[in-house]
Parts: C-alpha cells; sequence; structure tokens
C-alpha cells in the first residue's frame, strides 16, 4: 500500500500543532493540544499521541503514515533530543524522537523550527529546486536553516546555522539573551526592531505615531503600521534592520554562496519596508564575485500552515530512510 | 590491474609542481615546470604532461594512476575551470580539467588551494576521521575549506568559503584587494601581520628590533624572528592578529559547528604565538554551545608537500567517479 502522508508536529512554547500532509504540501487536516499542561514530558507524548490518532482516524488514513517530522526549540537532529529549550517546562536532554517512535511505531525525524523551515521550503516553497539556500526566520529572535548541497548543514554536533548569533557590533552592542554583546538578532528580529524603536525615539523630540504608544509597549507590528502610514521615523528604522541583515548577509554569502536568502516570520511581512535596504546593504557589501546574483525571497510557505508543513517536510526524510 | 596512485598538481604563481602519490599519502616522486613560461594555456597545459609523462615513466607506474587533482588559483570544482586568476598571465576561463583530460585520458578534478588543502588534510593529515572542520591558509592572503558532513562546501557556483571577504573592521579599516573596505584577510595573513607591524611602528617611538628593517621591506617572517626573540611590539602584533582571527572563528562556528580550525601556510607556523591568541579570542567570543568545544590545530602535512598532496587527494575523488 502507497503511504503518501507525514505528519508534521510543530512544538511551540504555548501550542504544539499537529498535521497530515501530502506530498504536494497539502495540509489534509490539523489539530492541536497545550504544550505545557503535562508536568512529566512522556505525559505530553501521550497527549500528542492520542490527539493525532483521533486526526489520523478522522481522515481515515491510519495505514498511509510514512513517516513523522517534528520542529521543536533546540531540538537536535543527530540524537533525536530537545536540549534544554528555555521556553518549555522540561528540562535538560529529553528524549523526543524516541518516545514518539515508541508510541506511533513510525520513523521520527526532529531539528529545530529554522531547519524545519528550510526543509519545508525546499519541498513545498520557495526553495524547490534549489540546492543552496539560507533560510533565515525573523520571529522573537532570528533562526537559521543553511542548505548546501541540498541537504541541511548540522555540522559536528547537530547545531549548525545559529547566525542570529554572528556578533554585529563588537563596541557597544546590544545584550543578547545568549549573555553577549552585539549578536545580529538583538538588532535583526521583531525584539530588536522594537528595541531599535525605543533607541530612536529617545534620540530626540521629533514627530512620531509611535510616541502615542508608551515606549515599552511598542512592538515591530506597530512600527510597520507606522511605517506604512508615511512615519519617518518608523521607515528608518526598518532602514537600519535592513541594513544590518544586508550586511550580514553580505558575510554569510562568502561562506555558503547560496543562490538565495529565504526570510520567514513575522518581520518578514514588513516585505519591501525591509526588503529594500536588506537589498542595498547586501549589494554594497558583497564581494564581487556575487554581486547581483542572490535573490531576497519571502517564504512561500502559508503563514498558518508554515510552522507544521516545515515538520512535515522533515516526516518524508525519516520515512525514505527505513 | 590495481591503480594505486593519483597525480596531484598544484599550480602556483611561479612554480607548478607535479607529484605521484599514494593512498597513504607517500609522495613518490615530485617535478616541477614554471608556470607562467608559455603564452599560451594550451602549450602550458602540454609541458605538464611532457613533464608527468618522464615522472610517470621515471617511476614505473604508467598503468597505476587513477585521476589527477589539481589545485589551482580560482579552481572552480564544478566547471573544472580557472576563471579569472589575479596572479596568472592567462585571462578569462581557462578549461583546465578538460585539456587535462583531452591530454592524459585519466579523470581529472581541480578546485581553488585552500580546498585543495582541505581535503589533503581530510585524506592524510590532521583531520582525517572529521566530517565538520574549516581549513584555513594564511598565506599571503587569507584562504578557507570548509568541511561540511564529510564534503567541500562549493556552494550554487563553486566559489563557497572565501572567508578572508568576511568585513572585521565596518569603520576605519584597511582597504582590501577586492577593493572593499575591512575584509579579515588585510589582517590576518602575511601581508596583514606585516601592514599591522608598519602601523604599530608608526604609532609611537618605543623601541622594537623591527626599526632596524626598512619599515616598508618588514615581513610576517621578521616579525615572527623578532617575536621569538622577545621583542614586545612584535609579539602584540601577533597577540593583534590572533585576537581578529579568534574573534572571526567564533562567527564561523555557528555557522558550520566545526569540530576544528585547522590552520596552514606561513603564518601558521608561528605557532602557539598565533595560536594562543587566537583560542583566548575565540573563546571569549563564542556562543556557549561551543566554550571549550572546538580544536585549533596546525595541518600535518609537510610543508614541502602540502601542496601536491593536497591536490593529489583530490585525484582519489576524480577517479572514484568513474
Amino acid at each position: 500500500m502507497n503511504k503518501q502522508y507525514v505528519l508534521g508536529i510543530d512544538i511551540g512554547g504555548t501550542n504544539t500543532v499537529i498535521g497530515v500532509v501530502d506530498a504536494r504540501g497539502n495540509v489534509m487536516g490539523v489539530t492541536s493540544i497545550k504544550t505545557q499542561k503535562q508536568a512529566c514530558f512522556s505525559d505530553y507524548i501521550d497527549d500528542i499521541y492520542e490527539e493525532s490518532q483521533k486526526l489520523i482516524e478522522s481522515l481515515n488514513v491510519s495505514d498511509s503514515i510514512q513517516g513523522i517530522g517534528v520542529g521543536a526549540p533546540n531540538a537536535n537532529y543527530y540524537s533525536g533530543t530537545i536540549e534544554n529549550a528555555a521556553n518549555l517546562r522540561w528540562k535538560g536532554s529529553l528524549p523526543l524522537s524516541q518516545l514518539l517512535y515508541d508510541k506511533f511505531g513510525l520513523p521520527v525525524a526532529c531539528t529545530n523550527d529554522a531547519n524545519a523551515a528550510a526543509i519545508g521550503e525546499m519541498t513545498y516553497g520557495a526553495a524547490r529546486g534549489m540546492k543552496n539556500f539560507v533560510m533565515i526566520t525573523l520571529g522573537t529572535g532570528l533562526g537559521s536553516g543553511i542548505v548546501a548541497n541540498g541537504q541541511v548543514l548540522y555540522g559536528s554536533d547537530g547545531f549548525a546555522g545559529e547566525l542570529g548569533h554572528i556578533i554585529v557590533k563588537r563596541n557597544n552592542g546590544r545584550l543578547c539573551g545568549c549573555g553577549r554583546i552585539g549578536c545580529l538578532e538583538c538588532y535583526c528580529s521583531a525584539t530588536g526592531v522594537a528595541r531599535t524603536a525605543r533607541e530612536f525615539l529617545d534620540r530626540d523630540e521629533s514627530p512620531s505615531m509611535l510616541r502615542k504608544i508608551p515606549v515599552d509597549e511598542i512592538t515591530s507590528k506597530d512600527v510597520y503600521d507606522a511605517a506604512v502610514n508615511g512615519d519617518s521615523i518608523a521607515k528608518e528604522i526598518f532602514d537600519y534592520t535592513g541594513r544590518i541583515l544586508g550586511e550580514a548577509f553580505a558575510d554569510f554569502a562568502v561562506f555558503s554562496s547560496p543562490e538565495a536568502f529565504i526570510i520567514f516570520g513575522g518581520l518578514a511581512k514588513a516585505g519591501n519596508l525591509l526588503i529594500e535596504p536588506i537589498k542595498e546593504a547586501m549589494e554594497k557589501n558583497i564581494l564581487f564575485l556575487w554581486r547581483n546574483k542572490i535573490k531576497i525571497l519571502r517564504s512561500e510557505l502559508k503563514d498558518t500552515d508554515a510552522a507544521v508543513l516545515g515538520a512535515s517536510a522533515l516526516g518524508w526524510e525519516a520515512g525514505n530512510q527505513n
């Protein structure tokens, strides 16, 4: 019998979304559970199993699941474990793939959210047909998944591709959650945009729509709305963010010579407000070998499905190894 | 009949060195010709062929050559061409692999010097058994070869791994040969060390053995000799060079999560004078995931043979594809 579906599981800090996906990236059905309800990790795995079974039975695809792909914070492709994820209640090293395999009896592969997004984009999205590209997820932080020669780059320990932690300001940089100073994600992420807004508004008294919002409550969405309405400080914030990201992209190019950078996540919705300054700074700073050669693309995965699609794409890989 | 040898060809700006190498990395015999004698590139290929045949016949291994590996400036693994090499007299795109294949009738693979060094190190040297490492060649410039998952990273166009052109000083940086400002190789290379020497000697009048040498003639070897003899400015020059390189290594780590950085080339001979400050700066700047985990190693290939060994290692790959 043809096994034409995979199960994609996206583990977030709040919700765990489970979907059944076909080879073309159609989400046949989707369900979700609260991630942090259970004190014990294996009870949480039981919850995933029960909810998945309901979904699978409702779709009548019980014998057609080829494998399971999971995207989860700090998930390690090599070990199949979640390692000390800051936004989950269970600490230490969690045997995610093993426990799921024990319950489902299906091949399981897991990786972190950004690598899952890269695989999703390569399987169903903007990177179809590409063998070399870099996925950049611009959410609360900056995540990345690097694809080289058609494979996700995992490195010696499964943790390759933490491009949010390149240091872009060695002097007077912002303090990063990782404890160091000046990391890229302190500037180029939703949080980074909000920090830039506070800094820029604090510089002087020039007028801005953003001044109507208490300064500590300004989000990247507020900055976007103001920029779209012509606010010059808001536009300047996107120019600044895009410039730093474009300079970083020029440096990333010398590493893996990608065909494209694909941006994804909340901040990527800013579209040309962000992409134009990225392109300008990247071209201005890039080595002649790559001038006018590397594309900046937006993800082609539908927002609501993207995380599950990314995770599911890994399920094909898991299934094919068996 | 067992084909137990490969031909390694190292094309430099001055000399072209040709060697016959066995599977353990023993150089059975070596010869060389002047690179730039012929005005026509195909005449140069004929010279290589004739000199190689003499060597092969003298070793009595005519039927035992499995393939040919070539390391050359700007050589592209995908296309088998040399592309606009600054230090060669023939311009444009040179069909290196095709012409050699036509003459020898043997499989040929070529790549640039730094990638060849990486493959050499993986086949015969310090990287045996490693699947993820970064080779850094510290010569006139800074070259690099990145190995990920056991494969050299070539990227979309064959030019991946130009780490000498990461920008490390965006403000007041040094002018690089590539036309941009502040590239890593302006600081961390033999030329970079000489430039640093001129800058540091120009700062003030403090005593240094280096002041005996006309300032424009100081080489990195002079700085090394002075440092070994306790000269404090010379030591400071190595500390400065090592610090910039170590900061860059910390950034490179987040990209491919290597087991080791392997340094090679003239400047690598400075040993701990350079390695100690590299280690200190790398550990100070690295993301917690990799703290005290990444080795800094010196090449284990014998200096005189290294270039030919690196090139030859690619010959096995070429031979195995046929």
